[in-house]
């Protein structure tokens, strides 16, 4: 065994790995993030690590330069250890944050958006709040030795007096707590209950005569980016909101990666640890402690995700969604509760999720498509979600199709040197003064500049081809203080020098052809999908786009750069994050769960893959706006 | 911060324990065991340890004598952290050995005692086997490309099909499991099931083909001693047997000095590890290996247990148990789950309670008096259960009445020198010759003798007080070989060099002291109990006697120490550990805990310190066989 040594912002760890292990293997038994998009498969690049001292053998493959080499450049996957040795991991190319929580109630606009969606549900007849869920408060009388009614039947008789309700449960917590909050409350105390569907009461806890709000929790588990709401189920208020980099990407950055570590042996509960220990846990402290309860009060937890994601976070053996016939567990499950995760939620807690339709379309886009409404509206209608796996859904009230296109993680600013998540300091506008070739951008927060977001990478591309400084193909083909080569003679356009240590921020070309192909996938999924009804692109009535981008997306440079078909500009709307929207619906009106459930029961799943033509349609789609110019006429 | 070093049973524990802390303190927060009956208060003389180098403050008080001090003999409660130290804490007086576990299913003896129980319970029309468990075979067809129903859903149509049953939900547990098992099996599987009170069926686990019974536990936890076992719900048969110390006892020997400890800061959490963590984790470990399963496949739970037990165990604030006026959380409760236990066994396992009826007679006594079957009879009976807490019920068909007195753990072995469970080695009976003073005894398991269980700490004391050896007082009051007296002059008399270390096996004026006021006790609790009625010895048509306190219980033995009433021999029926008996009978049969239920509800609670002449009659039954000859007139 020998000493490796992980330097990594500013903190050492210190692990012991065998001669032979490879870099990345002993990062991940030591729990260091490396960056592997491809899983480790000495594909991608991106585990690019640099050796400090001592000794590594092999990791020089093709993807390192002889610079690289020279500066003790390696790649984590393919360098394995065969002596001491202290590894620096850069947190430049390709280090997409994440397992950084950032508990921000961005006010208005988020609230705003869960209030759109709620009321316009409610038109539809789906309550905005009606969760069986109430607080019960109630004043009882303290024992004494001529009345020795031990303390749950106390209450219990109490509690039947106030509801009229004989069939009364209690949760173990509420058994546990009992005697100590009755005491220290002089037996004047509250009650968190829910109704259920049988008349009985079950009763969660006990409370301090002075407790408000019946916490609960919406999640949106993206394969990249994972973002979360902690509401209130009496009001539905949203109490706090916070986002972070799914951790699992250390194993992979798409879902097959990830199916593929959780098969290996110990591989399923090291998947299962990074979504719940490394991700939600440190989430759910920070929803709370920005909500100021304490996380054993969330009575109630609603997840929307992709099925590779809900089966990873369950523990579920996944290898049947990536192996033909492809067969996931479940579509739906209400068999989980608090206590299968270790979250320090209430043990007693249902855990629901948004139903899966496929192996490839999930709890995400049957949340979000209750969002749109499109099942409401007699005209067709388009609904894209820009994910890891970007999924579209195409229908009307009489019927529902969807399909998944993998378009990688560049929407969320993963794969793109500079991306990062659509968090405070990410640039989510720009444009380039055609004459001059300088940017003027607009960052998240207004704050000082740290990365790209979503939004700002797809204004990046499209200005960048609309003042000619790229070619269709994404070669930068102008010259100019802001365009720089590197000693590989990849070419990029520096945008500003932002963080702390004022590092540049830039799309280099390599970037730009990770988007184009993000990007055409899209397109031609939404292609193929059409055709395959008989449809045209002029039927289409509306768009709506979905996807925690950024603050808003740019319609006319997303279909400038040939990612949406071109119609008329009212025919789009960008409806934000429509996963965890529609995981906080289902959370709050259990009418608007009944109601997602029924739009996953009647949506027609389209294999792309078997579709004759995909594959042209998506090599035709790979270039700006696209190889076809007929389709995006110049106005 | 000092470090000190404990020695014990050969292996060494070290520790940081700041200056002024007690050696006791720093052993428990390690988690060293030190027998501490008093719970620390300096009273009882019990946790002495030896300081083998470095330095104690204090801890040489009255109950250590100047040669002890010498030979570096300390109070572990009263002896503080000054500097370095190694401690070594023996494992001579007063160490009764707790934490052991022994699977030992000794075969047809506990099983007929649990076929009695259950035959007899059988001609009052209790079931012996009827849970509502089933085991369910499926053989499923393998899911293809024109197949492609998710594995739940699979399953569900599947065994809707073969039970015609519709309302069928799923534990998180099958959910994990379900896509390995299902394809490691091809698709033949086995399902074990619960038909609820609704009609619906909970299925907890998916097994392959080839699997049989549904593992549960029962377990008698007494303040002294743990007893379990693990049985089939749906045969009824015992799969395995284990007992060990209840490692609570390091937090005080009794109930009171358990709920002052568990009362400190950070004590209820100490009180739930130890029986929870160190006492039944290693026994459920234990019975499963013996059983050859994993403790996942426990599916039903039932613990029988006094009220402060079930309290501690369920992490209940305990402390109203005992002040005034005397209120517990609960007499039943149906909120506990295997999701609440760090147990490893399945989380939806239902772990029921025997119900309790007051702050001091709880679940052991309802479950045992359900095995009595004295609530079936016309006559009059009395059931003396002799644990720590000594329970008397008083009754027949018509009433029954209940009080406890507190016993001390000396039947079970507990507070005696040489005391032990009553497992493999045990002295469990014993005669001695009245002229040459030499004992006979049998061992359990006829083992080499390693000490003195319940049943023969009673022959020992009987059988020299017949002998003239000691006195009605309890003192040595003839000489010989085996009669040595130590420094103090406290007088012993020894059985046998036992162990592997061939050390001293004997029974001193103290134990025997121990023993008097043990079963001065229970003799004054029946007879106080009987004076309340109105009633005399003579109307006692049966005496039950049950407790773990060996094979068997010579009853001749029991009277003549006046620990039992004199009645006609027949009218004594020893039933071993009723308590147990109960909980089995209770996992098993429905009908039987409803029953358990009834008698609970029905039973009088008589609180002993109030009666007048309660404590005349204790200390009148303080004496070998009691100042009042003329209650135990000569043959």
């Amino acid at each position: 065994m020998y000493t490796i040594t992980f330097r990594q912002n500013g903190s050492e760890i210190r692990t012991q790995a065998a001669g032979g292990q490879t870099i990345l293997e002993a990062a991940r038994a030591a729990g260091v993030d490396i960056d592997a998009p491809c899983s480790g498969n000495g594909i991608c690049g991106k585990c690019r690590v640099k050796l400090v001292s001592g000794a590594l053998d092999g990791g020089t493959g093709r993807q390192i330069s002889e610079e690289e080499r020279l500066a003790g450049i390696r790649l984590a996957c393919e360098s394995r250890v065969c002596g001491d040795a202290v590894i620096e991991i850069p947190e430049t190319a390709g280090s997409f944050r994440y397992g950084i929580v950032t508990a921000d109630l961005s006010g208005e606009k988020d609230l705003a958006v869960f209030r759109a969606a709620a009321d316009a549900l409610q038109e539809q007849g789906i309550a905005r709040v009606r969760s069986g869920f109430s607080l019960i408060a109630l004043t009882l009388d303290a024992p004494t030795l001529d009345d020795t009614v031990p303390d749950l039947d106390r209450v219990q008789l109490a509690l039947s007096r106030e509801t009229d309700c004989e069939a009364i449960r209690f949760s173990s917590v509420f058994v546990r707590r009992a005697a100590a909050v009755l005491r220290e409350n002089d037996f004047r105390v509250v009650l968190p209950v829910e109704k259920k569907d049988d008349g009985s009461l079950f009763v969660y806890d006990i409370l301090p005569p002075d407790s408000d709000m019946i916490p609960a929790l919406a999640v949106d588990i993206g394969t990249t980016t994972v973002t979360a709401v902690l509401t209130d189920l009496l009001t539905g208020k949203i109490l706090s909101r916070a986002s972070a980099g799914n951790a699992q990407i250390r194993y992979g950055a798409d879902v097959i990666n990830r199916i593929v570590a959780a098969s290996r042996p110990g591989g399923r509960e090291l998947l299962e640890k990074a979504i719940t220990e490394d991700t939600l846990r440190p989430m759910v402290e920070a929803l709370c402690r920005e909500a100021g309860i304490s996380a054993g009060r969330i009575l109630r937890v609603c997840i929307a995700s992709n099925t590779t994601m809900n089966h990873l976070l369950t523990g579920c053996f996944a290898d049947p969604i990536r192996m033909e016939p492809y067969i996931p567990t479940f579509f739906e499950t209400n068999a989980f509760s608090g206590h299968d995760f270790p979250l320090g939620i209430h043990p007693d807690a249902a855990v629901l999720f948004a139903p899966n339709v496929g192996s490839y379309v999930g709890g995400d886009i049957t949340a979000g498509t209750l969002v749109t409404r499109m099942w409401t509206k007699p005209e067709f209608s388009v609904f894209v979600d820009l994910g890891t796996n970007g999924e579209i859904v195409f229908g009307s009230e009489d019927f529902l199709m969807c399909c998944a296109c993998s378009a990688g993680p560049a929407f969320e600013g993963g794969g793109i040197s500079c991306g990062m998540r659509a968090t405070r300091g990410a640039i989510s506008e720009l444009v380039i003064d055609p004459e001059t070739m300088e940017p003027t951008f607009k960052t998240i927060s207004d704050a000082a500049p740290l990365g790209l977001c979503g939004s700002g990478i797809i204004d990046t591309v499209s200005e960048l081809f609309r003042c000619g400084i790229i070619s269709g193909k994404g070669a930068f083909i102008r010259e100019g203080a802001r365009i720089r080569r590197d000693e590989s003679s990849i070419a990029r356009y520096v945008i500003a020098q932002g963080g702390e240590d004022q590092r540049e921020i830039c799309i280099d070309e390599v970037d730009i052809a990770n988007f184009i192909r993000a990007k055409g996938a899209i397109f031609s999924a939404i292609v193929t999908m059409l055709r395959c009804v008989d449809m045209d692109m002029e039927m289409i009535d509306h768009i709506y786009i979905a996807g925690g981008i950024g603050s808003g997306l740019n319609i006319d440079n997303a279909v400038s750069v040939g990612m949406l078909p071109k119609l008329a500009k009212e025919c789009y709307t960008y409806l934000g994050n429509t996963s965890l929207t529609g995981a906080v619906c289902m959370l709050l009106s259990s009418d608007a769960a009944e109601k997602v459930r029924e739009i996953a029961s009647g949506l027609t799943y389209l294999e792309l893959s078997t579709q004759p033509g995909y594959m042209d349609e998506f090599v035709a789609a790979c270039f700006l706006p696209h190889t076809d110019a007929s389709l995006f006429p110049e106005d």
